[in-house]
């Protein structure tokens, strides 16, 4: 069996740790596969995908910052739209996530949460989220 | 059902993203399989895989110049073949990506592209795909 | 069919690539599934998964070292725990790899071990593995 979903977002900074666990677990009630592996992918070129934690919000802004820090956005780039910097970041975190889905439910450690991470913002964006499974 | 394929390239500089993405597609045209996902794997340890834009060819090279800048051909390595760059290169931008697979075509974003990472060329190369689906 | 398995692992040092390779192929061997993907994927958030060099072992090392470099342990970081560099790094290099199934064997290159990437040990560890296919 396999379910398709494409999740809408609005964010509202340039760059952002959004968490979309919640619509992701929504994804899963509809699709009627309780076995599989589900797959998150960013539609597209300048945000990407990611796990990451979920209790402190300092984490996200951490990892933003240090991005920011190793890919600034003003540098010798020649891509005339000045977003180089986000089109690397995305390359770097990866445009999809894979979560396995047992019993019904997606298997996601006890501090993990499945964020989409947009580095040139702010903009509507969508993820398309797969099911496989039985 | 489950095919699979193995893409072969021949790349032509050091470090290169080379665009695969008709290559992928013809790969579903053989499969058979109209819903599901795509994995694209390369099977080396100085190359990988990534989405990114295929509109200006000058996203590709500030995404590569700025990994040649973050991690640097020479530095205080130990690895006797001196690609130790290249590893760390693979690593960060990821062995494999996955692409949904709807009603027989790919779910690609507007602007995205699959490509193949080089980082240690110039060589022949392999990308095993494999379609899983219905 | 779906295949999920826990492999429980105890990492010795703060960053550290441990090769899972073996343990992974035992998985396959116990599914029964001969043609698909595998998916492994660290259920923490200061852990990843990646797949590189299993020859030398001074490329892991030269990897570690790298990211170190790049994402140093102090930093300006807010998070309270002092492990902000870990999350980081595990965002850097992915929670998941997928390696296909083919034949009833894993299809990795010559040179390539699934690898287990601690950045924040010792400690005792997780990774799901789920095996989709026929």
């Amino acid at each position: 069996m396999v379910h398709h979903e494409v999740l809408s977002l609005r964010t509202t900074k340039r760059a952002q740790f959004s968490d979309i666990t919640r619509d992701i677990h929504n994804t899963v009630a509809k699709s009627g596969i309780r076995n599989g592996v589900l797959s998150a992918c960013s539609l597209h070129t300048t945000a990407g995908m990611t796990i990451n934690e979920n209790a402190d919000p300092s984490v996200a802004s951490d990892v933003l910052w240090k991005l920011g820090q190793l890919v600034p956005h003003q540098d010798a780039y020649h891509h005339a739209e000045g977003n180089s910097d986000s089109h690397t970041k995305a390359s770097l975190v990866g445009l999809s996530v894979q979560v396995p889905l047992q019993d019904g439910r997606l298997v996601l450690g006890t501090w993990q949460s499945v964020y989409f991470c947009e580095f040139d913002g702010p903009r509507s964006r969508r993820v398309h989220v797969t099911i496989t499974g039985e």
